[in-house]
C-alpha cells in the first residue's frame, strides 16, 4: 500500500522536524506553530487514507460491475479494503507518543463543583526547569475521563470522533433513503412494514437483550460486568438492519417490488426505531442511576414516554420542515432560479436535522421524514434542474457516506484503541442477532398473514430473515459510547457482525434467491403476490375490503390519510389538481383562492408534476384511473436511477440481462 | 429574529438543566453526558444560525432577482444579514461562563521539553472538597496559548475554528473557479492576467506593506506594535481580490468577454498568489525570529524560494492529479456507471487538496489547477450524467460556501472575541488597499499596453481598479492568526474592508458601468477590443504576430503550449483527435496504439467532446477552423450556466433583458 509508505515517511520526517525544533529551545511560538502544522498534516493524512480507500473501492467495484461479478457489493469491498489497510497501519505504522503531563489543581483553587472544569489553564511556575515555558499560560480543553491509563499514544490511528457519524455521515444516508423511497409500494405494504419495524424491532431488542444478559450471567469471565440495560442497548443497536447489498441485487435483477418494499421500508424505519430506542434506554439508565433506585416502574414508563415522544416529535418536525419547503417552493417563483431553489432545498433539509438535534430530539429520524415529505410534496414544485440536481446530489452524498462508513468499520477494527475481544460474547452476539431477526420476522409474518389477503409467502419470509444485514446505524450506535469494558465488547461484536453479514450474507444473496425460488426479472407493475395478476382498481378495492381486522385498520388509516392527502395536502402544498377551490367547502373559498396558484389552475402543469413524482399512495383511485401507461414508463426509468443500487447497475442491467431465470444463470 | 429568541430560551433551559445536575452532586458520568449534550446542542444551534441566515439570504435574493433589483448581490446580502444577527447575538445573547481552573504541574513531574504538553491528565487529590471528582483522572487536550486572560466566556459566539475556512470552505470555491473558468478567453488574455496576478499582487503587497508600516510608525499609539513583516502580511492578504458581485453583473449584462476574463482570471490567480505569498512571509518571519537575526538576506532568498517552490509544486500536484483523473476516466469504462464516475471525480479532486496539504504545500492552489485540468481534460471523458452532476454539484457547493463565508464575516464582526478596533489603522488600511490596487492596475496596464496590440482602454482599467473587491481569501487569511494585537487590528480592518467593498463597490457597479461607458449586451463572439470586428484565423494570426515583444513572448509560450496540448496532451488524456498515432513519430507507434482508445478512432466522438467543453486555447487554429458555428451556441448556453453568476441570472436575462444600452436603463 503506497499510501502507508508515504505516511510513514511523512511521519518520520515530521517527528524529526519537531525534534529539531525541540532541540533548539528558543522560541515556543514557532514550536507551537510547527506542532499545529504537524497535527494538521496528520489530519490530512487520515482523510487522505479514506479518500484513497474510496477511490480504490470505486475502481474495483467498477471492475466487478464491468465483469458482471455480483458477489461483492461496494460496501463489502470497502470493508475488506478497510480491514487490509487497518491491519497495515496497526502492524506497520510508526507511533508518535503523546506528550502528556500530570497536573493537579493549584493550591488556592476555589473550584468546588462536582463537574470537571471545561478548560484548564496551565501555568508553569517560574522555578527553573523550563525556561521557555515559564510565565506562559496555556489553555486546555476537556476531552474525556481516562479509564485506561495505559493508552497514551496518539498518532495515525485513522480514527474520528464517533459523533461525526451522527452529525455528518448518517444524515445524508437517511435523508436519501426517505427521498428515494418508492412511496407507492411502501404505502401499499405500510401495515407489514410498520409491524416489522416498530413491533418487530422492539421484540428483537428485548429478546436479544434478555438472551445476552443470560449469556453474560452464565459465562464466568463476564458475570457482573454487564447490566441488563447494557445488553438491552446492545439488543436495540443490533436490531437495526442495513440490507444495502441485497437491495442492490434486488434492483439489478428486478425482484418483486413488494418484497423490495418490505425489505427497504423495514430497514429504513427500523434504523429510526433503533436510534430512538437506544436513546430511551440510555436515558432510562441515567435516571435509574441518578435516582434512589426505587422508581424503576416510573422510570420505565418515562422511558416509554421518551420513546414515543421523541419519535413522534422528530417525525413531526421532519414532516413540518418538508411541508414548509413545499410551501416556499410553491408560492415563490424561486423555481425561476434553479440554483437558489436547490440551495433552499438543501438548507431546509439540513436545518431540519439541526432543529431536531438542538431540541434534544433525534435529527436522523427528522431527516428521514423530511426526506419523505420533500419527495412527496416539494419535489413536484421543483424546476427540472433542481429535481435532477437534488436527486443526484443526495445520491452522490449517500454513496460517499455509505462507503466511508464501511471503510471506517474495516479500518477501525484494527486501529480503534477501544476494542475488547471476548470470544464468548462475540459468539453469543452472532447467535442472538440471528435469533432476534428470526423472532422479528417469522412470528410477525404469521400474525400478519392471518389478516393479509396477499400473504407473505414462506420464501419471502426467509428472504426477509436473511436480509437482516447489519450496517452503518448499528456501528454508529456501538462506537458512540466505549467507556466501559462492556461497551467495548459490544463495539467489537457489532463490528464483527457488520463485517460478516455484509460480506457473507451479501455474497450469498444470489444463491439464496435461487434456493428460495424467488422470481427475478419481474416487471414493476406485474407483482408476484397472488392478487397481482388481476391488478385493477376493483382488485385493489377487494383486497383492502377483504383484509383481516388488524391490517384492515391500517389500510383504513392509510385510506383516510390518502384521501386527506389528495384532497387537502397535495392541493395546498403542490401544484396538483384538484385545487383547494374544488375540495374545500364553499365558505372557505377566499382562503382557498389565496392558496391556489395560477399554475394550479392551468391544466398542463398537472400531468407533468404527477408523472415525475413517485407520489401515489396505494389507495389513490383518482390517480390510478389516469395516465397509467405514461406514468409507468416514466417511473420505471426514474426508479432505476433513484433507488436501490443508486443507479449503478441500471445501464448494465438494461443492456445485457435479458430477464434471467430464477436460477441466476447469468452469473 | 426568531432564531435568537429560540436560542436564548434553549440556552436558559440548558443552563438550568446543567445547574440542576450540578446541584445533585451524585453521579459525574451523567453530568459529563449532559455537558456533552449541551455542547452538542450549542454546536447545532451555531450551525442552525448560519443555515437560517443562508435560507434568509436565498429567499431575499430571489425577491431581488425577481424584482430585477441589482444593487445587492447575494454575498452583500449575506454580509448584511450576518451583521444584523451578529449584533443581536452580541447585545441580546446570554452568556454561559466557562468553568475553568488553574493548574500547575505535579511536584514530581519530569516533563522538561520546551513545548507545552499535548494533553494534561488532571488528577484530583483525595483531600476532601470534591468528593465526586476524587480519584478520577480527566484528559484535556491542548488548545492555545492564552494571551488575554480576561476572555473566559464560551457560548453562543457563533464562531468556528478559522482553519475550517482553509480546509472546508475555500477548497470548493477555488475548485469551482478553476472548473468553471472560460479557458478560451482566459488563455487569450493570459499575458495580462499573469502580469496583474503575479507581478501586480506582489507589487501591491509590498506597497501596502511599506505604507502601512510607515503609518503605524507615524501614529503614536501604534508605534512599535507592528513589525514590517506584520504589515507585509497585511499587504499580501489585502491584495487578493474577490469580485463576485461585479462578475455576476458582468454576466447578467453580457459585458465584453475579455474584460470579464481579465477580472475573473486575475481574481482567481491572485488568490493563489496571496495565499502562497502570505505563507512565505510567515515562514520568513519564523526563520528570522528563530535564527540569530543576522541572516536576513539568506532568509529573504529562502522566502523567495519558498514562494516559487510552493507555488510551482502545488500547481504541479494539482495538474498531475487532474491528468491522472483524465487517464482513469479515459482508459476505464467507468463512464458506464455515472455515479461511480462522479464519485471518482470528486474523490480525486478532494485528494488533490489533501495530498498538497499533507506535503506542506498549498491545497488551495493545488485544487485550483486541478479544477482547470479537470475541466480541460477529464470533462471531455465524462458521461453526460457526470458532466451535469459534477458541474451542478460544485456550483451548489460554491454557492453555499461563498454565502456562508460572507454571513460569517458579518456575524463575526460582532461576535468574534478577537477584534481590535483602531480607527487610525482602519483608515490607513482603506487608503492603502485602494492605493495598492491602483499601483497594480494602472502602471502594469501602461506597460502591457506598450506591447499589446488590442490595448486595454482606460475605461477597462478603471473597471479593473474598481473590481478590486476583497472577499473570502482576505478574510480567511486575516482570521487565521489573531494572537497579537497587531493581528487583531488587521483582522478588524480586513473585515471592514471586505464588508464595505462588497456592499459599496458591488452596489455601485451598475452606475460605474455607465460612467465608464463600458458597453453591455455584447455577444460573446463580438468582442469590444479593437481587433475583434474582423475576427478570423487570419486576424488572430496577425494579432499574435504584430503584438509587442513582451506580450509576444507570452503569446509565443502560449502557442508552444497550445500546440503541445493539442498534439500530445489532449490525444493522450482525452478521446480527442488527432490521436497519438497521428502526432507521435512512427517509432512510437506501439506505445501510441496502447494509448489510443477505440472511441478515439471513431470520428463521431470527436465532435461531441469538442463541442461540450470550453477547452480551446486561443492559438488553436485547428479548432477554430472547424465547427465554429456549432460550438458557439453550445458554449454560450454552457457558459451562462457554468460561470460568473452561477447561472442564477441566465433565465432572467435571456427572457427579459433585450441588450440594454450602456446607461443600464433597465433598472
Amino acid at each position: 500500500m503506497a499510501e502507508v509508505g508515504v505516511m510513514r515517511v511523512l511521519l518520520l520526517f515530521s517527528s524529526f522536524y519537531i525534534f529539531m525544533y525541540c532541540a533548539n529551545s528558543a522560541a515556543t511560538d514557532i514550536e507551537l506553530d510547527a506542532k499545529a502544522q504537524f497535527t494538521h498534516r496528520i489530519d490530512s493524512l487520515n482523510l487522505l487514507l479514506y479518500t484513497f480507500l474510496l477511490i480504490l473501492t470505486v475502481l474495483t467495484i467498477w471492475l466487478f460491475k464491468h465483469r458482471r461479478f455480483r458477489f461483492l457489493h461496494e460496501t463489502g469491498l470497502a470493508v475488506i479494503y478497510g480491514l487490509i489497510v487497518g491491519a497495515l497501519i496497526r502492524y506497520a505504522g510508526s507511533k508518535t507518543p503523546v506528550l502528556h503531563m500530570a497536573v493537579s489543581p493549584e493550591k488556592d483553587s476555589k473550584y468546588n463543583l462536582s463537574l470537571p472544569p471545561d478548560t484548564l489553564w496551565l501555568r508553569f511556575p517560574n522555578r527553573g526547569g523550563n525556561p521557555p515555558l515559564s510565565n506562559k499560560t496555556y489553555a486546555y480543553a476537556f476531552r474525556e475521563e481516562i479509564v485506561d491509563v495505559e493508552d497514551n499514544e496518539m498518532d495515525l490511528k485513522a480514527t474520528f470522533d464517533p459523533e461525526i457519524f451522527f452529525n455528518i455521515i448518517l444524515p445524508p444516508i437517511i435523508f436519501h433513503a426517505g427521498y428515494s423511497l418508492k412511496r407507492k409500494y411502501f404505502f401499499r405494504n405500510l401495515g407489514a412494514i410498520l409491524t416489522f419495524a416498530l413491533i418487530g424491532t422492539t421484540i428483537s431488542s428485548f429478546v436479544v437483550g434478555a438472551l445476552m444478559y443470560g449469556f453474560t450471567y452464565l459465562m464466568p469471565n463476564l458475570k457482573g460486568s454487564f447490566t441488563f440495560l447494557d445488553t438491552l442497548y446492545f439488543g436495540a443497536l443490533i436490531s437495526s438492519t442495513d440490507p444495502l447489498t441485497i437491495l442492490a441485487i434486488f434492483n439489478d435483477l428486478h425482484v418483486d417490488v413488494n418484497l423490495y418494499a418490505l425489505v427497504f421500508g423495514e430497514s429504513v424505519l427500523n434504523d429510526a426505531v433503533a436510534i430512538v430506542l437506544s436513546g430511551s434506554i440510555q436515558n432510562y439508565g441515567e435516571r435509574y442511576q441518578s435516582g434512589t433506585g426505587g422508581f424503576e416502574t416510573q422510570a420505565f414508563f418515562r422511558a416509554l414516554g421518551d420513546f414515543f415522544g421523541i419519535f413522534t416529535l422528530s417525525l413531526l418536525i421532519g414532516a413540518l420542515m418538508g411541508c414548509i419547503t413545499a410551501i416556499l417552493t410553491k408560492f415563490t417563483h424561486v423555481r425561476d432560479f434553479p440554483l437558489l431553489e436547490s440551495a433552499l432545498f438543501v438548507l431546509m433539509s439540513y436545518s431540519t436535522f439541526l432543529i431536531a438535534e438542538a431540541s434534544e430530539l433525534t435529527g436522523v429520524v427528522a431527516v428521514l421524514f423530511c426526506g419523505i415529505c420533500q419527495a412527496h410534496y416539494t419535489y413536484n414544485n421543483l424546476s427540472p434542474d433542481s429535481r435532477s440536481r437534488t436527486k443526484k446530489l443526495f445520491e452522490l452524498l449517500n454513496f460517499l457516506a455509505e462507503n466511508f462508513i464501511f471503510s471506517y468499520i474495516g479500518v477501525s477494527m484494527f486501529t480503534f484503541p477501544k476494542h475488547h475481544f471476548d470470544p464468548g460474547f462475540i459468539l453469543a452476539g452472532f447467535f442472538c442477532a440471528m435469533l432476534g431477526r428470526a423472532v422479528n420476522i417469522y412470528p410477525l409474518s404469521f400474525i400478519l398473514n392471518l389478516g393479509r389477503k396477499p400473504k407473505i409467502p414462506l420464501n419471502f419470509q426467509h428472504m426477509l430473515f436473511f436480509a437482516g444485514l447489519r450496517g452503518a446505524m448499528s456501528f454508529a450506535l456501538a462506537i458512540r459510547n466505549t467507556v466501559s469494558d462492556a461497551r467495548q465488547a459490544m463495539l467489537t461484536t457489532t463490528s464483527l457482525i457488520v463485517i460478516v453479514t455484509v460480506i457473507v450474507q451479501g455474497g450469498a444473496t444470489m444463491q439464496l434467491l435461487t434456493w428460495f425460488k424467488i422470481p427475478v426479472g419481474v416487471d414493476e407493475e406485474v407483482e408476484m403476490l397472488p392478487y397481482t395478476g388481476v391488478r385493477s382498481e376493483i382488485a385493489d378495492q377487494t383486497r383492502e375490503g377483504s383484509a383481516g381486522s388488524k391490517l384492515n385498520d391500517k389500510a383504513w388509516l392509510a385510506r383516510i390519510w390518502g384521501d386527506f392527502d389528495v384532497k387537502y395536502m397535495k392541493p395546498f402544498l403542490t401544484h396538483a389538481r384538484p385545487t383547494l377551490l374544488e375540495t374545500l367547502p364553499v365558505c372557505c373559498n377566499p382562503v382557498a383562492r389565496i392558496l391556489t396558484t395560477t399554475e394550479q389552475m392551468t391544466q398542463e402543469n398537472l400531468s407533468r408534476s404527477r408523472v415525475d413524482s413517485d407520489s401515489d399512495l396505494c389507495i389513490d383511485e383518482n390517480e390510478l384511473s389516469y395516465g397509467n401507461q405514461q406514468r409507468t414508463s416514466a417511473q420505471r426509468s426514474d426508479s432505476l436511477i433513484a433507488s436501490g443500487d443508486l443507479g449503478l447497475g441500471s445501464r448494465f442491467v438494461d443492456t445485457r440481462v435479458r430477464v434471467p431465470g430464477p436460477g441466476g444463470k447469468d452469473m
